[in-house]
């Protein structure tokens, strides 16, 4: 860091965003995008818009709330559309927490949590999953703090039923409880219904994943007006046009051709649990994953040198080198095409030991 | 604000930004956008990238920084890629100031430099400009301050010499100097050639003026560095990916079709003197402005019903109302015949009174 640079800042770690190698072609498993490209509407509404270009984009990205707002059932005034999913997490980190307000979330989740924590100079605290990885529904009753869980939770794909987050946020009338569902699309019940009922309850999405939009950067919250009002609150003070025109019309346009996107769910949710199974053969413990990636492991061969490995074949996955999970790898599921070579590569592997 | 809210937040005022109107069509002389479309080749590449949209984009911007790199003359370790370069000046703030290191900049400015100020709770100080409404170099010379100036300053449109912001910049070795040259290619000195000179500078442009891409939202700091290091350790804290794969191809190709943008701004300059003309000849007051817009006032009409009958009359123009300026309009300058018509409906509004 140099001389200049704030103190505050002085532990802070920045997040580690997935590989991008440029030396090869590589089937691409280890950042959890859509295998499918987005649709031809949205190609053909891009490629419109772009002669707007030199106009901003509308900051109250009215006919984008509006179409989700159709789609969700709830009211235009409780969504808040963001630069991602990040960037409404990273909202709600800086709108509702300080240092009366501590936060939580599990030990093993998404990495950028303990990174926004740390930025703001939070309080938190990381709650251990259980032996098998599971979410202890008990440890987040009545606890007073504000929490953050993804449902289903990264890297594992495993998620809580409606009914505990349900009780989750219940027991914390006085703490704001965000479920990030960035993955909801692949199995999971989303917490978006409850929203009326609690008030201290925000639910973030992406399009990211489901909706083959990881490049496009789009993301929105759903929750209570009190709290959305906060959140633009933030938006308003860091970048009002934080989406652009090209996303903003990519976005819309997902949501008019969005049977497309819903089939590709339904095609990754049946290559995942053919990989699971596959995988499973070979003798792979595969964690109960809802999301559109596997975490897996063998007794045969360690975490670190199968994810070598695949790579020397042309396949990334990701692997991350923390204590409980080091023999694991999450491994996206691409098209069928894709899981079916990653198992034999990974069937060779084996076999050359 | 919620009773969620962190009462950290709660003297925060956001920005407001320019209104959108859609009740009519307009001529929009509002925010500063160019009047003229993206290149061709703009519209090419975009439309070609939007299928890969389901892949995340190039954390590190490597082939738009590179492009960057040659055309400025510096290193590519010098740039960072950021949101609109309001992103980039909420990094500046959030890194390098707080309790123990105020800010400071001019009273009449850029709007959101108070509103990041205040977002992260930090000790600021406006510095009024002279009754001419210049920036007073002397006020900055050796304060110990990190200071934030818009060279050409808004609304103003009013440049410093390069040798004046030399001069802040020398004065003040153990502070951070952001000089904003958001309207640079207008008319005023660059000072990214100083860069290497002083390990204390950060410049930053965008393209949503000269560039044509105010509704693709991309800016960037050029810096020493160690500043750059910094910055860089926000990003990758706050949202790797702030640079979709739509924004980043536009930008390259931007960089890639430059002399389409240089003659659209000759054209933006020669509007300006033109429209500047005018405005004197019908008693305006009118400030040398270096920007894309001009910034004046008439004793024949108050600011604010100046800017009401143009609004009746289909052009949008900025007004302040702010005690200093509130006679004031601030107006974009758009094609030569969007001012002759701006130039006639002035004409007849003050016949009318």
């Amino acid at each position: 860091m140099s001389r200049f640079f704030s103190k505050t800042h002085a532990s802070l770690t920045p997040y580690t965003p997935g590989e991008q190698p440029k030396d090869r072609k590589y089937i691409k498993l280890n950042t959890n995008e859509s295998p499918y490209p987005p649709s031809d509407l949205v190609r053909q509404r891009v490629a419109s818009e772009c002669g707007r270009l030199m106009l901003y984009p509308d900051p109250d990205c009215s006919v984008l709330r509006e179409k989700l707002s159709e789609k969700l059932g709830v009211d235009k005034e409780e969504i808040v559309v963001t630069n991602g999913s990040d960037e409404i997490l990273n909202f709600a980190f800086l709108a509702f927490s300080d240092s009366q307000h501590p936060v939580v979330f599990p030990d093993l989740t998404y990495g950028f949590y303990s990174v926004f924590a740390q930025l703001y100079n939070l309080p938190y605290e990381e709650i251990p999953l259980d032996e098998n990885f599971n979410i202890r529904v008990e440890d987040y009753i009545g606890i007073n703090k504000n929490i953050f869980i993804p449902n289903p939770n990264a890297p594992t794909g495993i998620t809580l039923p409606l009914s505990d987050i349900e009780r989750i946020v219940a027991s914390n009338p006085n703490s704001v409880v965000v479920i990030d569902e960035a993955y909801v699309a692949f199995g999971a019940e989303s917490a978006v219904r409850l929203i009326d009922k609690y008030d201290n309850l925000i639910v973030t999405h992406t399009f990211s994943k489901s909706r083959s939009m990881a490049g496009g950067r789009l993301g929105f919250g759903v929750g209570n007006r009190g709290l959305m009002r906060d959140i633009n609150t933030l938006r308003y003070s860091t970048n009002p046009y934080n989406i652009n025109r090209l996303t903003m019309e990519a976005g819309i346009a997902v949501l008019d051709s969005d049977s497309y996107y819903l089939e590709n769910c339904e095609k990754i949710i049946a290559t995942r649990e053919k990989t699971a199974e596959e995988l499973k053969k070979m003798g792979f413990e595969v964690l109960d994953s809802k999301a559109n990636f596997l975490f897996a492991k063998s007794d045969k061969i360690s975490g670190s040198e199968l994810y070598e490995k695949l790579r020397r074949h042309g396949i990334l996955v990701r692997h991350f080198e923390k204590p409980r999970i080091k023999e694991f790898n999450r491994i996206t599921v691409g098209t069928e095409n894709e899981m079916n070579t990653l198992v034999s590569v990974i069937s060779e592997i084996l076999k050359e030991r």
